[in-house]
């Protein structure tokens, strides 16, 4: 049994409805969110004392620089003080690590944390290519025009090459994904699909097919996090954060010693699972960044749940499903749910809230769960975090 | 006497010549400010266990979006793991807030601070307008075009108006600052100027004429922060951080409840002081957040070292020089220094540590400085940062 001393908690958590939100500016988006957040604390604005606010490409997305000081006007949450916080996809994570940080250094005993990303204000080319403005922009971007896909392409391929996963196994996951996004009010996609559909789509990069995709995604979520004495007082349902991982690697695509996985991920599971001092077997359910399907395979092969190499069949037995052995991104995850990048992380830390509170939605949410984990990674590996949660 | 805590220590710290550096990419002005701290510290990025990494504009100025990434693994930071912050042109005092809770929440002994900010790649106008883009760019930015100089145009209008403040001034501010950048080997103007000079340069916004405003300016800065056992044992001049503030205030410049200052500074302030529990006669030295000479007048009142109308008079009577009651920018400020947006916070700690060991360049160094304060201001007010260092 895991005993990760339980000094930081997350108090209160929502997010807005993720999709192709053209009804909504990213201020509005993240008002949602933090509403949301308000109305399931008991909280309100004035109890906050600091906010960490994470958006990762506002600046191509909506023209905006210092976009975090626009969103927490909107939001309410001046004259308090405030900063902006970006680690690509992993943006979401990166924030929720600094409010840990500022709450037990005693800066501040109760944080917003907000992610948004309002990615659809420009045409989807464009989003592409502010993405792929994310790997390495002098070289690698400029001069092969290389965008996410691609590199996910390369890497599907290469795992392929030598575990022999297969296109069908990828497609598993997308199905599974899609399966619980339509049990989730908030996801992007509220589809289910077949194998069939998965494995008919059209090639994006091939090996990856449109639902081998995550999507465009606008959104944004929200946590608020208390210490310890402040969460027992003002919550009946704290949910801890026990562990904490993080770890990088090199920015050049090119010059990766293993395209079959990232070794900043693994070394960010190591990390948190040595902080919370509990085992994989301990872990109920996992919110793991699955921008494509191959990269919730490496993600599952990374942090140990199965062995490199064996994750395309562990997806096909089953086991990511509720009541296998880890059910992984039963909201949907980046695929079905949505990633608007900068609210990801958040969305994961808020769903795993609900799932240990047991508030999850009918038919996805996962029995008795005691423990759960993100894995939030920022482009190929750059940034990966990892945190751990429990009642 | 103060006696705030000293648990959170700079052990190295350095930057880059600051200045229009079209010999360097904003990768190789980062390397430069961390080698820089290294060598300061005796540390190797080995040591290093976390880096927090400011840059403000780079989506704008460099097209590199995760821009903190590419320059953490120049930089020798990785695999360790790293996070960008951004808080508009106070965004380095922002990273070293994030090190400061990051280091006593014991997650990491050691982390690297680097600001850096390469703006001199696009044209200048494309700069100012990508700092236009730090207001509102929804209605202010877009509808009025307003840009910095506007804003602090009207601010020291109002000022002039309320309080009679004059262009002389201004100006003075300008020589000043000018006259301790033509000592700082680092800044990015070393020349002396005239009042005469300043009050001739051409009209800008006005009343702003050119000597009124900081510069496009590439550079960047880093420090090496610790904890206290840490420090104590790899550093025989360790400079504390005793107090830190941060507060905001609104989005929209047209909606602001004073124009002749900053609430969210003198809430910032108040907090810093209160935190390290000291007087602001205490205080020997100041970097403050002048970019634009009515700024550094402004910050001088809403931090208390002069009533509010009175800086004028109190630049006027050369109280901010060294020898007088609060030597200011003494190393050249945002105006003669420079203002590489993502760095500046940064570079303001690195000065400050210097003078606090004694080392800063003959003539500008202020004589046995115990305390040194840093303010730090983003956009026009919607971030504010005050840090209190001491011996």
């Amino acid at each position: 049994m895991g005993k990760g001393e339980k000094k930081v908690a997350i108090v209160g958590a929502g997010q807005c409805k993720f999709g192709r939100r053209m009804d909504a500016s990213y201020r509005e988006l993240a008002y949602e969110a933090t509403h949301k957040a308000f109305e399931d604390s008991g909280l309100t604005p004035k109890d906050v004392q600091y906010s960490v606010i994470g958006v990762a490409g506002a600046e191509f997305f909506n023209g905006q620089l210092a976009p975090a000081a626009a969103a927490a006007d909107y939001c309410g949450l001046n004259p308090q003080g405030s900063m902006r916080v970006e680690a690509a996809c992993a943006t979401g994570s990166a924030a929720i690590r600094v409010a840990y940080g500022t709450i037990l250094s005693g800066l501040a005993d109760i944080i917003m944390v907000l992610g948004f990303e309002k990615m659809n204000e420009v045409p989807t080319a464009r989003a592409v290519e502010a993405l792929g403005r994310g790997g390495d922009a002098q070289w690698e971007f400029n001069w092969w025009g290389t965008t996410f896909p691609a590199f996910y392409a390369l890497m599907a391929t290469r795992h392929m090459h030598d575990f022999g996963t297969t296109e069908e196994q990828l497609a598993k996951v997308a199905v599974k994904s899609h399966k619980y996004g339509a049990l989730n009010p908030y996801a992007h996609m509220q589809k289910a699909i077949t194998l069939e559909e998965a494995m008919k789509s059209r090639v994006i990069a091939s090996p990856l097919k449109l639902y081998d995709c995550s999507l465009i995604t606008d959104g944004a979520a929200a946590v608020i996090m208390a210490s310890a004495s402040i969460a027992k007082k003002i919550c009946d349902t704290p949910v801890w954060i026990t562990g904490l991982g993080c770890a990088s690697e090199g920015e050049y695509f090119a010059a990766k010693p293993s395209y079959v996985g990232l070794n900043s991920a693994v070394e960010a599971g190591r990390q948190a699972f040595k902080m919370a001092k509990i085992e994989l077997k301990d872990v109920n359910v996992a919110d793991v960044h699955d921008c494509f399907t191959i990269a919730e395979i490496m993600a599952l092969e990374d942090l140990g749940f199965v062995k490199k190499g064996d994750g395309g069949k562990f997806v096909e037995e089953g086991q990511t499903y509720v009541g296998g052995k880890i059910p992984t991104n039963v909201d949907g995850g980046l695929k079905a749910k949505g990633h608007p990048i900068g609210a990801t992380g958040v969305s994961m830390a808020a769903e795993i809230t609900k799932q240990l509170r047991g508030e999850a939605d009918e038919g996805r949410q996962v029995s008795k769960a005691e423990y759960g984990l993100t894995h939030n990674v920022g482009a190929t590996g750059q940034y990966a975090y990892v945190h751990i949660y429990t009642r």
